[in-house]
């Protein structure tokens, strides 16, 4: 049995190890362009940032290490093309081609950075985007060279830049296309968040939010300004491009595999694609939405090492089911925690739902505790039926706690009625007496249609 | 209608607030025989161990606040009897003693310590408990002025104080009538706890498991040294007794209201007596358990504002139920956090579950991130139908986060197929990639009777 996977950083290392154990006999084979395998992408910003010095850390598990438990990964591999017929893969590396058999095909080909439309694209050296060990290294070795970035887009990846590049000392411009930063969270959130950060000293940055990045201005392939829509011009010594990804269905698409209205790659809850012998994991396949039950693309190294492992064992013959996300997601930025799962009240809204929502400002411990500090939880329901459908919490680390306990909520399918009698811990250092998430469900109590 | 409350702590506090609000006309008065009302009991440790100077933070609110909100509080006002048929209760103070009618009773009288049997207890000056504002002024001037401690008992309070006293240089030895510390924990566990907390340096305290305090000897009601049964014995400055606390529900069982097996009042789940127009909430009754479905005794200041909300509604006509508790808990001794909720193996075997666990051990981030803390996480299920049962976390601080999480999927009866694709936030500050709940779910699933 031939198992071949296609990508190597989160979904397909997850899926070899596993399939590995699973069955001692089969040939495994990673193949992908990168030139690492098995490495923490999440975890560039904080390498960029210095919170720890050698990107080797990153590295989770080595072409030898894969070697020695019996799995071939070939670097700067291209797989150009899926012959599905003939269950076959060919192969480009820099001076070479070849097809490649597979019985089982595990497509992990994640995804690559968005480039919006910018004049001058391509001809500088030091703009940069960030998805791949190799654009940590530069972006940090250029930042210690540097007094001044310019980021586009406020998600996370761009706030987690802006972090990296303040505590470094830099001056920082971030533009952002939306009326406010960090736009995947509610806007009454986002300028919860905005004004936190407004605050944090020295404030060596400034956001320039309903401002499109429309031309990258420089000589001798050295960019030395950016400049917007609206006319605005912001030297800098160098540019990164946080404007999102997008999924690297190419191939799929290529070969006649379904595509999803996201542009991912679809899947079944095995990790099924339309082609039985074919699956696909990670960053570049939709998932479920367990709340609205759209599908969705919600591409986090979290979801593709769960969905590494599903399409393993179903591919080994065991099976087993991906049951679908929640959107769960957190970063830091500056010391402020942003957390969210579950819908926006403006998605849920979208999707017809009539919501009512409760937002409580409060410490994270009892506020007599030296170490308290303040967050903000928002908690939105559906005001008929009280059913949960997603949360955002910002401030101090421990916003973070509430959004998880609020994810399981959500898998469980709980309104409000059932969870306002929940048995949170309480400790001074720990939690008030009453937690923020229970303040929010009595509140949402005197809001839905019956109340409790 | 009078509405009459016995006790102002936690719970009669938060039923007095709320029936106020609720039943503007109505007259509501509180009597209890402290000298305070409304503070928070369990942050007397914090102000023992200086984490804050003034002890006025744990005040709540005070009677003048009670006061201008219309409600009465009389202090050092003792209920000595409950008088059903004629829906009265005698209150005696120092000088005087009155009987006051009501239409609705809430007792709310809480808990005392427990005082193992020990001979000379009583004649000393120096022998402390912790429970009210006073105990933890008078234990925080002792320890002040003393180089050495015994504490007897180690559960949460025990552990506590340990705390406060190694922090102020003081050196500790605990005396455990039980095997091992902190025994509402399974064995495995506690043995963890005790390694971490053993390697804390400067170790200036010994624990002295499977030991039984029997004599205090001393002369001048002045302790000076504790004799064990074994024969050992420990000089000392000062003695604290932290053997835990027994509900204060004798006033209840005298007036002919039915007391539970556990000793505490028996509440249905609108937190109502066996006599209808009484309610009981807080430390003195007892709660169901969610997972067991047994009555038990939980008391918790968390639980206490629940059922004090609870009782105040129904006691004001609104229906609404209290569901029960899943005995979540969590605090901290000298940077370890232990954490726990549902029933623990020992526990679950003891209800006659065949239960499977598995056994984590952690970083609570990312191992490169240079905040991360190790943790242990033990997860308890049913091996038959994969049902959660309990689990517990001992470590870094975010080893609490996980027992909420695992608290709400308990709350929802999930089981570990259910909990397995749980969407938790994953970033390198937060959480490994694969979250310990998610790892221990992996393990449960190899080892339920079906597995997933």
């Amino acid at each position: 049995m031939n198992i071949v996977i296609i990508g190597g950083v989160a979904a397909g290392a997850k899926a070899a190890a596993k399939i590995r154990r699973l069955l001692p006999d089969a040939k495994v084979e990673i193949y992908t362009d990168d030139t690492h395998v098995s490495y923490s992408s999440c975890g560039l910003p904080y390498f960029i940032e210095g919170n720890f010095i050698d990107y080797k850390s990153l590295l989770v598990r080595s072409v030898e290490e894969f070697k020695a438990s019996g799995i071939d990964v070939y670097l700067q591999s291209r797989v150009e093309k899926i012959l599905i017929p003939q269950q076959q893969i060919l192969v480009a590396t820099a001076t070479d081609a070849k097809l490649v058999h597979y019985d089982k095909l595990i497509i992990a080909t994640g995804a690559r950075p968005y480039i919006p439309n910018i004049v001058g694209y391509g001809n500088f050296d030091n703009v940069y985007t960030l998805r791949k060990i190799e654009d940590g290294i530069m972006i940090r070795e250029k930042m210690l060279q540097s007094k001044h970035a310019v980021i586009i887009g406020s998600g996370f990846i761009g706030l987690e830049l802006l972090e990296a590049f303040v505590k470094n000392g830099l001056e920082v411009d971030l533009i952002e296309k939306f009326d406010r930063i960090i736009p995947s969270f509610d806007s009454d959130m986002s300028e919860i968040i905005r004004n936190r950060l407004e605050e944090y000293h020295p404030k060596k940055f400034n956001f320039h939010t309903s401002e499109i990045a429309s031309e990258l201005i420089g000589t001798d392939r050295t960019v030395t300004a950016v400049k917007t829509l609206s006319g605005k011009v912001f030297s800098t010594d160098f540019v990164v491009i946080a404007s999102g990804i997008v999924p690297n269905s190419e191939i799929a698409k290529d070969a006649g595999i379904v595509i999803g209205d996201t542009g991912a790659i679809r899947v079944n809850k095995l990790m099924q694609t339309s082609v039985p012998n074919i699956y696909a994991c990670g960053d570049c396949c939709e998932e479920k939405h367990l709340i609205s039950g759209n599908y969705v693309w919600v591409p986090l190294g979290s979801t593709a090492n769960k969905e590494g492992r599903c399409a393993a064992l179903n591919a080994a013959g065991i099976y087993t089911e991906f049951e679908g996300v929640l959107g769960s997601s957190v970063t830091r930025c500056l010391n402020t925690t942003m957390s969210m799962t579950g819908l926006t009240e403006e998605e849920a809204n979208k999707y017809g739902y009539t919501t009512v929502s409760a937002t409580v400002s409060k410490t994270d411990q009892v506020a007599y505790m030296p170490e308290a500090g303040d967050i903000t939880l928002k908690v939105i329901a559906d005001k008929v039926t009280g059913l949960l459908l997603g949360g955002q919490a910002v401030g101090a680390i421990g916003a973070d706690k509430r959004i998880n306990t609020l994810a399981t909520a959500l898998l469980a399918h709980l309104t409000v009625q059932e969870f306002k009698s929940n048995d949170l811990t309480y400790s001074p250092p720990y939690s008030p007496t009453i937690d923020p998430l229970l303040d929010a469900m009595n509140i949402l109590c005197s809001k839905i249609s019956r109340p409790c």
